[in-house]
């Protein structure tokens, strides 16, 4: 056996930011070589950011990915990290410019070997089978005598993929790097799942995940090593920037230079180090339920902010509980002084909702205008005649056109507080309060939305602190005050029986017929199915500021837009 | 060599009406049966529509396909067309529950054959790894001693694919169901490439298409019918339903009853009936380039207002040549009784552009009304103080309020007027112009939009009729009127030179370098570039009324959200 030491860089990439990707990697090698690494392995794409989309058909994309891990290389050589074996995911060619996701091994100022995923994920949120070729290549790096065989995110998942062959070609430890998107209850799936194919490979596995927010996706990081039992030996922190070090006795791989699947291994010369004593192995504690959901919330949403360059945001505060947790979140992501709310009162808006508005405004420490919206709604009506629903919808829409005016003057990014219960079935006013250039909470249903209101007073009173939300805001029937009197349920059913509904339809593509034998009401599931049907036609007419689809949260619903079936 | 009568079916379904789909399919048998027709063959995935998109990944949508299939074959037996041979595209599965692009034969009130998919396209508008599993068997057919060999739209884009077996299986005809949408001169690389494939074949092909707008695409038709030699038998109309139908003397294929590729003909006894006369073959002349995309301009918007439901548009006459040319677009589609426009001027419209508007109304004989923005615009001011930028996209912001309330109130579909060159380089409003739930004019760059408008101009003059639009929006120098004597220039360079810089990097994927290479200025092009690119962030920030991607006239651009690459 031979003592290796191995680092996971768990890091949170921007997609097309080359050089500062770059820079990050630089930057946890230094870190890991500080700590007497000898070989780091950071995550899938970690060059480009993922998902990159269409920027993988780009001919000078791919030839900048390629320059920039080639500089990568000789830059940690020129930093004295040349002994330093790193294994980095970038975007490069099959040889005839057809894209490949690939992972590069640098030594001593070169790529001395690469690697290209087999498996082509192209079902939910992916789409890989569009931007790149697959690989059929098995790739061995015997590093102080152990051979280290990687693989790429979907290869893990696939049965009789690269990792059966790890088993053929004897390697010691399998390394595979991620751009694995958080949902919930991943992170179990995901173990069971690395400790299996550990016994399957009879090797020690490492697994690193990149962290951070792009777009849609939420990265959870969780990146994880085990031995070949399957037995967890590190774990990485959930959601945040982390370096895994540890030292793993591996067998030693002997003199055989060729691999039974017929690949020459490859052999990096690096010099054995004197080791460091290192800390201790770091299995990090998990979060529970309700705090991986709303770490999620709060990545997805400050590197949404951030990534686009924006510093501050800004909604309409209505005193309802959508824009109060929203206003919670928002102060968590990036502090309450760069969140803006405004209430823009009508004459339908309750005295509560106005005062409930201003006290989260107070608990959070957040800045507050107030803008009536009398005015502008009157000078519509005098001029257009509006009734009815054309009414309720013309009010929404004034507070939509006031929060992009004041984003226009002052350069907030907006936010749209829509929960995805209510953009589910319709509940929502296109270009009104679907108006955002975000929405945090669309793939968040109603009932979570108090449920983690709740958690999230209940941490601030377990810390000594103010509870950022209203507990009026938390307790009061939902109503969107558009009309004397309105309630949610006015429209649609209690929200516990909607979302249970709403999450066999839309998550588990239950059919009706399926629903039904769970023991609901035949006529409300077909009104509900109805409902969710046409707003996601609606949505595809009038497009809202954001996607609906619930990608870190559920099923991606891509539907035609002028479909006639209904189920 | 025996005499086969073959009718093609070019019709337009709508996806997810699978009934009304069956009951075309019905429809265009019986009249193809009325001339004597042996064989009908219809378009790939007619009784579903095209593209089916995750419906397809639906238990239940797949099951009731199938029905509806095994219906439509009992149905034509009912009807007395049991005798006729009938080829139609459909969703399927593998039997293990994976879909697939299939093609049914239908004979004597049953289902005798199926053939699924081999190639699935995956690029461009297509994502069909996502959608279907492939199939690998060939298929022959026997009828009246004839083989036929069925393959689907992209298994004759494939070199070595179905098509090279149909060589070897010595088929006398081979037939392929197709969705092909339209592109830009598609139509002549359509014939170039059956004509190869009918020579390397060795057999006569017969290639049928749909027809009709599906959300974001349009189907030409186009149906070919050629000979082993490539020569071309028959064609069908561009852009209209057709029934394409020729006598072919075909080899007749003897008594073997096994493939060269292993599997087992498909014997249908088919009773040869007298055929009576057919009329003369039906080479139907091509349209020329300003026509087709008229056309396919015309077809887009026509079938999207009518497969979402709709019966009026409704949308800002501002009395540029935008608004001018979708007013034109739109009478042509669904008749000048069922357009409304809005002309809402501002302190900054000018007399001509307000008198043009209601020149153009005059002209096409639509219905008008104006509704000044100045009360709404001063109301918003009184309570935001919003300056500059902000003010100006405010007044375009009330205009979509304005109409969206009257859409909501009246029931129109609202179309919103942009073009794609300023599309692309985001000289549009957010939830201001760029309000609307079809832009129909989205995939056609600023000079075309001049070139078309005349064209149409002159078609009326050739045909005695009223010029639609004034000669005076075609001339006047290009305006937003946001600000006093603003002129797109201010912001853009000239539209001949912006549209030749978007068409090599929005359609070509040129590089920068490219570009200049070609002859522009660099600092020119730098801008273009950022403008289009940061234009593109800011579409998925805060999306428009509709998709922006060309994908019926150009490439689609899906690119990440948050990228920070940009050339």
């Amino acid at each position: 056996m031979s003592t290796l030491r191995l680092a996971l860089g768990q890091i949170n990439p921007t997609v097309g930011d080359l050089v500062g990707n770059a820079a990050l990697c630089l930057n946890v090698v230094t870190q890991a070589h500080s700590q007497g690494a000898h070989v780091v392995v950071l995550p899938e794409m970690i060059i480009t950011g993922y998902p990159v989309e269409d920027l993988a058909l780009r001919a000078s994309f791919q030839r900048s990915s390629v320059l920039t891990v080639t500089t990568l290389a000789t830059d940690l050589k020129s930093a004295g990290l040349g002994n330093v074996v790193v294994v980095v995911g970038y975007l490069d060619g099959d040889g005839s410019g057809k894209p490949q996701n690939c992972a590069a091994v640098i030594f001593d100022g070169r790529v001395v070997a690469r690697y290209a995923k087999h498996h082509l994920p192209n079902y939910g949120v992916f789409d890989e089978y569009r931007y790149f070729h697959p690989g059929n290549e098995s790739l061995v790096v015997r590093v102080h005598g152990i051979d280290i065989a990687v693989a790429i995110c979907e290869d893990l998942w696939q049965d009789g993929g690269p990792v059966a062959r790890v088993r053929d070609n004897k390697a010691g430890l399998l390394v595979v790097l991620n751009g694995s998107p958080y949902e919930r209850d991943k992170d179990d799936v995901r173990l069971e799942l690395v400790s299996r194919r550990a016994r399957e490979a009879n090797a020690t596995l490492a697994y690193v995940n990149m962290v951070g927010g792009q777009d849609e996706l939420v990265f959870d990081g969780d990146s994880i090593i085990v031995n070949p039992a399957g037995d967890v030996l590190a774990r990485g922190e959930q959601f945040v920037d982390d370096l895994v070090i540890v030292d793993l006795d591996l067998p030693e791989a002997g003199n055989n230079t060729t691999l039974a699947t017929g690949e020459a291994v490859v052999i990096v010369n690096a010099q054995s180090q004197p080791l460091p004593t290192l800390e201790s192995r770091d299995v990090k504690v998990r979060l529970n339920d309700e705090a991986e959901v709303y770490a999620a919330l709060v990545v997805g949403l400050r590197d949404y902010i951030t990534k686009n360059g924006f510093k501050s945001v800004l909604f309409g505060l209505s005193g309802g509980i959508d824009s109060a947790f929203v206003a919670a979140l928002s102060c968590d992501a990036i502090g309450a002084k760069n969140v803006y709310g405004m209430s823009m009162p009508s004459a339908y808006s309750s005295e509560h909702s106005i005062a409930d508005a201003f006290d989260l405004a107070q608990r959070c420490g957040l800045n507050i205008r107030s803008v009536p919206i009398a005015p502008m709604v009157d000078a519509y009506l005098a001029s257009l005649g509006l009734t009815g629903l054309a009414e309720e919808n013309l009010q929404a829409r004034v507070r939509g056109t006031a929060v992009m005016g004041v984003s226009n003057q002052e350069g907030h990014l907006v936010l749209a507080t829509g929960n995805k219960s209510e953009l589910s079935v319709g509940y929502s006013t296109i270009y009104g309060d679907a108006v955002g250039g975000f929405a945090p909470i669309k793939d968040l249903p109603k009932t979570d939305v108090w449920k983690l209101s709740r958690w999230r007073n209940e941490q601030a009173r377990l810390a000594g602190q103010t509870e950022p939300i209203p507990v009026s805001s938390i307790n009061k029937e939902p109503s969107a005050e558009l009309r004397p009197g309105q309630m949610d349920t006015d429209s649609l059913p209690d929200y516990e029986v909607l979302d249970q509904i709403l999450n066999m339809y839309v998550e588990r593509d239950s059919s009706l017929d399926d629903i039904v034998a769970a023991g609901f009401d035949r006529a409300l599931v077909s009104k509900i199915l109805a409902l969710t049907d046409h707003a996601e036609y609606k949505r595809r007419q009038y497009p809202p500021g954001t996607k609906v689809s619930g990608k870190a949260f559920g099923r991606d619903r891509r539907l035609p837009m002028t479909t006639k079936w209904s189920e």
